[in-house]
């Protein structure tokens, strides 16, 4: 195992009608003044807002509100609310919503205490400071809400990149499942292919012997192959979404990544999918994975053996692991399709045209290599090979 | 799942080497003046006391030192180590050992700015506010590193009380393996046993439909079987301690016990053992947890098939689930003894005579209603009949 260090202090604060309890979090980690960062108007007919704002008067914070977050958060809306955080005098900002309306928090939050472009943070320079963020989610699927990561999509050019400090971590993240139930199935199962991606790209890895971390990785994939179907079935199933929403934190908060190298090719190569198509991000990853993991799977069959027995429950073919390996991957796939994901570029609304334009963006965009890397390291060959195997 | 909150804000230091960073750490969470606070020599001899106090003097933070701690840390020496940390004016205590001088530092974080006794706080009294705690990890067992838990023993009566709250949760934990390859066999198996035991208390749940943090908790308990025996028969197997130290706090942070009744009768059933005969804790638990599972076992005959089916390998009897159910019992006891540990009273050096005795003290000591309660409630004559059982 590799040496790390582990930080994970976010309050969170788990079921029935916690956002009640949002209005004495805020007071208690120290905003007087709150910008309530939504998405569409479906928190307001939900009457999630004002359940959240009546928990902010019922605590006498100040509020104001900034909505239109789209998946796959755009720049234009962040700068719209560094201005608001700005002119208003805000000193927390307040997440309703989903991974998108977290991360558009997480840079407001990061660019409203900053004199020069937020887009720097996304260039690499380290985030310092932020205003504190809160969050009250509304799907199990990014893990945003208690990860220290934030993902933007520049407009001038459709790019999509990441930052991370421990500055935009969450200070606290209300989980109610009950929020979850109203989700459409197929923002569901997008939700719950992010979560498996979040747990596959923690367990590819090239560290040797780590048995605890490659255990608790397991153990969320099994939770997700065992309720995901279920709430499709039943989407009020509200023990099933609450067993999701658990694991989607516990898959990204890092506790179960730590000491070992991790993969992120997947994320990397689905990324300049939904920048470019404006698809969601888990439908990206849903016809992504089984490309890349098909394509590697030489690089460590073994690894792609143990997950195909322990969680997949194929049987191991000690003659020929490598059929165990790709029994894994298919099995991934059937369960992604009948969970009602794309299969392919046709499906995911994406053109075999385009590849070029993917590969380049994807291995020289915004000062990239030529290459990217991971589990493997991939130069633009492999890049094309990959986008190809999924038409 | 029931609604919970979750609060683990311990920033973890992890790795080969990392008590260099204790310096640093300290100032990082305000420490100025640092009572260093341990055990027997052996932290000493090893020199890693010296290593410490390097990385303190090298952050220029001032420190006095309290050694002493026992196994089963004892009232007395915490009036020792408040009364020092006030006529020294320490600001921050420093834990260089296991589990009991964890908990020793933590009631001396606790009584220091208190004006009453510190018993109080193990008399049921809330713990509001203490001096921050650090901790340098030397054995891998109680999970106190990760936990807002202390567990003390009165002298006055020998009996054993705990009490918890976040003010004495650790400001950061530094874990190095390394630092446990000096440790005896029989105090890793006992580390190895208590982690367990942590991990049974939270599966047996009367909560219905835990599944992600069933899956969690079997996921730490297997890395205990694979990792446990390696470390046995090779005890500088330094992946092996990495392994286990990691599933130690992870076991014990309570990130897999939320949402869910929990049971420790077993805890509750050893520690009247480790109070009057100064056993190790892990070697009581040995003895006492197959014997609680099985008088307990009709309760919730799945729950322990379950157990016996995902993590001691057994093979489902489906005609007969409760001979499922006793095989994984009987997995765990051969597990233990093949790890060295205790089997009964007798190799415990407890006493049949005591029964009575321990039985009182367990029931009705520090006014306890004449039951104990948990995934079961358990009355006099059923403690009776559980302490028998492990003659």
């Amino acid at each position: 195992m590799n040496n790390f260090n582990f930080y994970s202090p976010t309050y969170f604060a788990f079921g029935k009608d916690r956002e009640q309890d949002v209005g004495a979090l805020v007071k208690r980690f120290g905003g007087t003044k709150v910008l309530i960062h939504y998405g569409g108007g479906s928190v307001v007919r939900s009457g999630l807002m004002e359940r959240v704002k009546a928990s902010l008067d019922g605590a006498g914070i100040d509020h104001v509100s900034l909505g239109g977050v789209k998946p796959n958060p755009r720049s234009g809306l962040v700068y719209e609310g560094i201005d608001l955080a700005r002119s208003e005098g805000v000193d927390f900002i307040l997440a309703v919503g989903g991974g998108s309306t977290i991360d558009s928090s997480k840079a407001i939050a990061a660019g409203a205490v900053y004199d020069g472009d937020f887009w720097d943070f996304y260039s690499g320079k380290p985030i310092e400071k932020a205003l504190p963020v809160g969050t009250v989610l509304t799907i199990a699927a990014a893990g945003s809400e208690g990860s220290p990561d934030s993902v933007i999509t520049n407009e001038h050019g459709m790019f999509k990149r990441g930052a991370s400090g421990d500055a935009i971590r969450p200070r606290f993240s209300v989980l109610n499942p009950a929020l979850t139930q109203t989700l459409p199935p197929y923002q569901t199962a997008c939700g719950i292919t992010d979560i498996l991606a979040h747990l596959y790209e923690r367990y590819l890895t090239n560290t040797k012997e780590v048995e605890v971390t490659d255990r608790m990785i397991e153990a969320l994939m099994l939770t997700m192959i065992h309720e995901g179907p279920r709430v499709i079935e039943n989407p009020d199933n509200y023990e099933a979404r609450a067993n999701i929403m658990w694991a989607g934190m516990m898959a990204h908060n890092n506790s179960c990544g730590v000491g070992r190298s991790q993969d992120w090719n997947s994320h990397n190569i689905e990324h300049e999918l939904s920048a470019l198509y404006d698809c969601a991000h888990g439908a990206g990853l849903a016809v992504t994975m089984p490309a890349v993991f098909s394509y590697v799977l030489d690089h460590d069959v073994m690894r792609f053996a143990q997950v195909a027995v322990r969680v997949w429950g194929c049987a191991m073919d000690f003659n020929h692991p490598e059929a165990t390996a790709r029994a894994g991957i298919e099995a991934l796939r059937r369960f992604l399709t009948d969970l009602g994901m794309p299969r392919n570029f046709y499906e995911l609304g994406a053109h075999e045209a385009d590849i070029p334009k993917l590969v380049d963006a994807l291995c020289n965009g915004d000062g990239r290599p030529g290459h990217i890397t991971g589990f493997v390291t991939l130069n633009q060959e492999d890049c094309e090979n990959i986008y190809r195997m999924m038409l």
